[in-house]
């Protein structure tokens, strides 16, 4: 298959980049590098050094003999995004090139236009490329499962089947998204649905969960690694947390911590993105996978990272602070994920496992933690 | 109150600004002129002349004695809506300041992205310049019936009870908008829910019905007139079988003109903003209305224009074409429409007599539309 990959200086696209290669792909690639200003943006870094993408690529060929094709430039324009399809004619384009932090999202009225400009052109751009030149190709986006807020019902894999009134239709499940970076991963699914209708393109939209870990099998090489932030707005409470053990400063799980998130390993976010890039949809579909292995509560997070933490020797407390967020902490959460698992997805990595590889990984560059440790704890906040 | 109008150079705009000035209200007004720039990129031109903004306020100042604050400039600047929010320190903002073509958001990718840039940031502006200094204000926000798309259930007004898998919720009713304009319009939707919920401002989100009529009773002078457009993006089917009635052409429903659509008239569409206004929503409540007076099929609308055109004496077909857009012609199409109603809403006009009016005053200015008849048959196709 040719895979061409939005985002391919990311955490997951250039973790994608190399799974797909050493399996036989075909890979190019589009990013204009603007995660690496975003996160100094936020005064922060990678946890785990990367190289530039020259010698990523260089140090990708030389390793797995794997050779990208790679595109610098920016989605929101439509002459790039179309000269790109053109020139690297994908089977299959898997759409990471977004704006991708809630924080950032609502550090200001400027933030939040950039997000919502960022994301939607972007992908309305390549809808259009898609159609113009391109109507076969399998659009593999990147959503979430914030995309669903936490309804007080069971939630389907993007569509459900309801009695109302006497009558019957098949809906699209309400999206109840919780930050101007939620919203616009919404705005993209409607966007998306209706493109999909009208000119029979072909997409399935992923509502991901949260991904962790810090390796996959071919990153044999440091120059090979991928990103790992900790900042407040590009840290996952996961890596905020297990940044937090290796420098010895208490986890802070937001308000209670018992929200309940889908989480899902890296190894296995691949696993899953593969089987959707080999069984694409059919012409014309617009199909929704929730693509997360496990569900624990932000505070049982915290309780497994100070397990794994302590397994190390490490002193790790928990220390709850208020909640910058507005989010619902007591709430129904069972949502569906039954439609990769029926492509063939088996879970390879539980949490506690990858946890402990995290922070071996991690206390090799405990100074480069400590050196940008200001960033972590959350300034940026939702109702001001 | 203090009522300030965004896009007070439009159609209802400058309407409303006539209305809730003659009963009393302050009123203010930003526009950018961008409705008659994007009529003139289409080749057209309003069938009703209007006159420009200086002359229309003199007017309005002359024969009502109504002072219109108005302030020039685009909703898209943070730094000039906030400006004007803190200067005009409005009760309630009526906010019509969006691209509303749908045709025209479907022209290329650039109109596609235009048009989710302009109504999406503008929006987003309001909600960040009303929380930051303006929190208790109303946004009294205009959607589209076009938000719901055809369903096989009724359409409740915002949100719905369901039971699903034996548990129950009240969530956002699904939308399945039918172009990129429409799309834009229920990601606003989504932005305004989010606002309220996270900023507790308080919103009342229309979900109106296609609007007609040329004229409303204090529009007693040439100067207050308001627009009147007929060309393929700008013009309804029903300014659009009038115009045709009035210089001969057959009347052209697109497809079988079966799909049905909810109706209200200019004069009533007036009553029901004003009801809003004058009864605004709870501290932090999200609300919708649906407002629309009448349902008809496409098909039944071409039939009362040939009628009411038949009693002025014209000889008036009806001759169906290929429908240009992508949509569903036999549906089911039962929409609420309750909340006004409870309000005091009570229809004047209905679409007959109307019909009637808008004919005579069209056929004052048929040789403004003989000029400019190749704008009303469509060019621009979903499809392609």
């Amino acid at each position: 298959m040719r895979v061409l990959i939005a985002g391919i200086d990311g955490y997951l696209g250039w973790t994608l980049a190399q799974h797909l290669g050493v399996r036989g792909h075909e890979v190019s690639g589009i990013d204009n590098f603007s995660r690496r200003a975003w996160v100094a943006e936020m005064d922060s870094h990678t946890a785990i050094p990367i190289e530039n993408m020259a010698t990523r690529l260089n140090a990708l060929n030389e390793i797995h003999g794997v050779e990208v094709d790679f595109h610098v430039g920016d989605l929101t324009s439509y002459m790039f995004v179309k000269r790109t399809i053109e020139r690297t004619k994908p089977d299959c384009i898997v759409h990471f090139g977004e704006q991708p932090s809630a924080p950032f999202s609502m550090k200001s009225p400027w933030h939040s236009t950039f997000t919502h400009n960022n994301n939607l052109n972007g992908t309305l751009n390549l809808l259009y490329a898609m159609h113009e030149h391109a109507p076969k190709t399998h659009l593999l986006k990147l959503g979430t499962m914030g995309e669903y807020g936490t309804p007080n019902i069971d939630i389907p894999e993007g569509f459900f089947e309801i009695e109302y009134r006497g009558r019957k239709d098949t809906l699209p499940f309400p999206r109840q998204a919780g930050s101007w970076y939620h919203q616009t991963k919404v705005h993209d699914t409607n966007n998306i649905m209706f493109a999909c209708k009208n000119w029979g393109l072909n997409s399935t939209d992923i509502m991901q969960g949260v991904v962790y870990g810090t390796q996959i099998d071919t990153m044999t090489d440091p120059r090979l690694r991928t990103r790992f932030d900790f900042d407040e707005a590009f840290g996952t409470a996961i890596n905020r947390f297990c940044t937090q053990a290796v420098i010895g400063h208490p986890l802070t799980p937001y308000g209670s911590g018992d929200m309940k998130r889908g989480f899902i390993a890296l190894r296995d976010s691949m696993q899953c993105l593969e089987l959707a890039i080999n069984n694409p949809p059919q012409e014309g579909e617009y199909r929704v996978f929730n693509q997360f292995d496990e569900v624990y509560s932000i505070y049982q997070l915290a309780e497994q990272v100070k397990d794994a933490g302590e397994k190390k020797g490490l002193a790790v407390e928990i220390n709850n602070i208020d909640n910058p967020r507005t989010e619902a902490d007591k709430h129904y959460y069972n949502p569906d994920s039954v439609k990769l698992r029926e492509l063939g997805f088996m879970p390879t990595k539980q949490l506690h496992e990858e946890l402990s590889i995290m922070l071996d990984d991690l206390l090799t560059h405990r100074q480069r933690i400590e050196e940008k440790k200001r960033v972590i704890l959350p300034k940026i906040r939702w109702k001001e």
